[in-house]
């Protein structure tokens, strides 16, 4: 059993492989290295046609990023899975709730998911930060109704839920957006190690090297 | 925005919105549920005909569970998705050495990923228990080279490692297993929550509720 045991030399080696895959689709520098690493996420080439994004989503995140923007999640995931020391360095930090004993007991109470109670509950203090969500359409759909009905304005909106019931459109709803800056996947492909994947792009695009 | 709210409703909505691609592939009725529930993690229905598992795998899987095995992981992500209220309720606790700091000397030293050092540091304490590896091939093939050197047997490996670099490789060569018990998915795709899907969908087998 002979393979490849040097990390840099396996994220080389991968980069190069997605390459071919993103010919064509007039991507920006960074766009290429964010694709890329989303891709290299799920294993997955076929991404390379359904991945979306507002021409200006990188760059508003870097600049959040740069200026010490926290992140905010659906899940569990999604936080263990964005580089947190990384994040620390620029002075932001990731907030998630779904563990949380009153978030818990208002999804009970109003028979909602947990991360759809917990979006509601960050509320506001979204404002200027970075959302990210890997798994629940039900997340990404609360806070798209923020956006529209509470004038919520995040930095960049990461929605990468997954599954087959409401994933698919709360993506599509996402990718309408114009007043919030977005990076999604159509369909009903996604996950946490994909939206974790999109925000450590970014912040390893800012020094161009890994923190 | 209309959308399904309620957890219960969107797990089951899910669940029949994937049979239909498990139809001709003759699986039990287990393994129907261990099948769903990887499929959901990805939202991909093309995984239906690329999971292969060995003819024992839940059964061996099952019994290791609820006789309290412990869950070796080769990344923090996994442990994450890994429902370790449930697990506890068996006796069993899940375990992570990635971040491990004498783990990530010898990574270094060695030029080795660090998951593959952490799974050299485990060794023998893996006997029994059950193996979920969600992202690193190095780590997979690491394991595999103790079964084969070092003769140890775990209760059941689950390799879903994902990406271009090694991954299709070390689950193919996973699939060979004919000592240990292996769940596994073909190709590149895979990745931590499918990994953390099929230990989780066996643990919700045993008393057929969530813990």
């Amino acid at each position: 059993m002979d393979f490849i045991k040097q990390p840099m030399e396996i994220e080389n080696r991968s980069m190069e492989i997605i390459a071919p895959h993103l010919e064509g689709l007039n991507l920006s520098p960074e766009q290429v290295k964010v694709y890329s690493r989303l891709i290299h996420a799920a294993g997955d080439v076929d991404y390379a046609p359904i991945i979306k994004m507002s021409a200006d989503a990188i760059e508003q995140a870097m600049t959040a990023l740069k200026g010490g923007c926290d992140i905010y999640t659906d899940v569990e995931m999604v936080r263990t899975g964005i580089n947190k020391r990384k994040l620390a360095s620029f002075g932001g930090q990731v907030h998630c709730l779904i563990a949380d004993e009153e978030v818990a007991k208002t999804a009970k109470e109003q028979g909602i998911t947990r991360s759809m109670a917990a979006m509601r509950k960050f509320g506001q203090e979204m404002n200027g930060a970075i959302i990210a969500i890997g798994n629940a359409p039900t997340a990404l759909f609360e806070v798209l109704r923020q956006v529209e009905e509470e004038n919520l304005r995040p930095a960049c909106i990461v929605g990468i839920p997954v599954g087959f019931v409401g994933a698919a459109d709360s993506k599509a709803e996402l990718a309408k957006q114009e007043t919030v800056p977005f990076i999604t996947v159509e369909g009903t492909k996604g996950g946490s190690p994909i939206a974790a994947a999109a925000v450590n792009a970014m912040m390893y695009l800012i020094n161009n090297n890994r923190g």
